[in-house]
């Protein structure tokens, strides 16, 4: 079988291609995109066999770009469904060239000025405090970036804050692990499929085999399933009823997101969250009420829960 | 009566200026603030009566800052609330120097350099493409700075891309009115008060009329509502049980955002906003039984619906 074809946002060292990784494997072919629309656009036409793309932050919530691209307002995307999710925990490093910076002994005072995205230097605070104050500060477009320019940089000794992911696929020294505030902050990154290629034949959980890859299992017993619909607005009680079909069902509602249709000003699209037990075979029925209840109703997919519960 | 203080966010001909103007009249004090969160903490302090802060656009949805003030997971700003809303119809005009482009005959072929905001220039693309194929662009930080660097240079012909309201403010000529794509591009902005101010004994329509302005009228025989809670998730259908209280009291859910508590992860605070009749008074029984049903529950106003039904 040619491997596996799969998208995410570049560049490469990416958090996007870091969970990539994690879920296919090396031995597939991941592809950087310039935007998540690029990388969802190649599995509608088929380029590509799957999309990585991150959905929300436990810390900042939900990605905004990537609502907007599974609401799919032109109807551009219609064949692409969530068919999995993966969950990134969100590690800094400080990262330095090998030839200038020894990682030990330890010796910070040499690096003159360091490299990341504007917010890793809220996220490593009280590391920089500690170790780095009055050190010149240099804003790139993404932490990987900052490991590019560090990597490049033999004039002056620079260090940069990025992932431990980043910092071997440049070939830097790991100065110091784990440098953020906020334990935990984890990204959950969901995974797109075609559900009319021929390779959507292939059950995730068989991808999952098939790379070879030490994955994480499915820890709970539960699926989760994303749809999405506008509501009549001239009667009362609309939104209200369409949430209640997944109680009645006994789907437990997790999370709702209001969007712009762009249609209509304040007319609204819904992207609802439910989560049930696996066994269950409910979907199907709880699209058919929602077609009744709402409008340009959709059903995004159903995949089963990877998260650990605490 | 000392004029009345109300903050937003600057810099001035912001349109969250402009709003503050349309909506208290230049005989109130009005402070521009570097971020919302100064603008609110200032109700909260007493330092001002009122904050007006952006809550929503009709293209791009939720502003997800102010979400997070209102969420206001530290409980610094218990003693704000909101007691009104107003809608800005988003206009762009072209902008130029009086002394360097004359407004007719209409000429833009001096023209070398146009500023504005990133944002502007998709929102203005097709009376781009058509008058200004080929111009050199320049980003700037807001429109209202596009209009002051303009206004500050006279070694070449430039334009600005910002609002009627910024382009009066700097004294500018305005070369085209209403350039946007998008008709009817609204953004919603909230109106906060303090609670336990002695200037919160003035209802918000008794203020209106002593600034002597003409103000939007209540177009609706609506109230709008803003609350927020967590959910227990441990009991399944606990969000939908939640939702259905608004119902039973014949309110009607118009939008729901779900933001991260930050207490634990993918543990969330729900912001619902609801909508009923002007003289129905359920909200103190509806917060009761919310009270019951979920955690960390709070009212953040009630307020005349302004919106004009279409």
């Amino acid at each position: 079988m040619a491997p596996l074809k799969v998208t995410f946002l570049g560049p490469a060292a990416s958090f996007s291609h870091q969970a990539a990784v994690e879920t296919f494997g090396d031995s597939s072919e991941l592809i950087p995109c310039v935007s998540f629309a690029d990388a969802i656009a190649a599995v509608q036409k088929g380029e590509a066999d799957y999309a990585i793309v991150p959905f929300e932050n436990s810390t900042n919530g939900s990605v905004v770009q990537t609502l907007d691209l599974l609401v799919d307002r032109n109807g551009i995307y219609t064949d692409v469904e969530v068919c999995s999710e993966y969950y990134l925990t969100v590690h800094h490093c400080l990262l330095g060239r090998k030839d200038l910076i020894p990682a030990s002994p330890r010796d910070y005072s040499s690096i003159v000025k360091l490299y990341t995205h504007p917010q890793a230097w809220g996220q490593c605070e009280k590391f920089l405090a500690k170790n780095f104050k009055g050190v010149e500060r240099q804003d790139v477009s993404s932490t990987s970036k900052a490991g590019e320019v560090v990597l490049k940089t033999d004039t002056e000794i620079n260090a940069a804050i990025a992932s431990r992911f980043a910092g071997e696929h440049y070939g830097l020294e790991i100065l110091e692990e784990n440098i953020e505030d906020i334990a935990n902050n984890t990204t959950r990154f969901l995974v797109l499929k075609n559900v009319t290629s021929g390779r959507s034949e292939l059950s995730f959980e068989a991808t999952k085999t098939s790379s070879n890859q030490e994955l994480p299992q499915a820890v709970s017993k539960t699926k989760k399933t994303l749809t999405s619909f506008m509501i009549r607005q001239d009667t009362l009680g609309t939104l209200a009823d369409a949430l209640l079909i997944f109680k009645e069902f006994g789907l437990n509602l997790t999370s709702i997101s209001t969007r712009p249709s762009q249609i209509q000003a304040w007319k609204y699209v819904f992207l609802v969250e439910s989560e049930c037990d696996q066994d269950k075979d409910v979907v199907p029925a709880i699209m058919e009420r929602l077609r009744e209840a709402t409008e340009n109703c959709r059903h995004l997919g159903t995949w089963a829960n990877q998260l650990v519960s605490a």
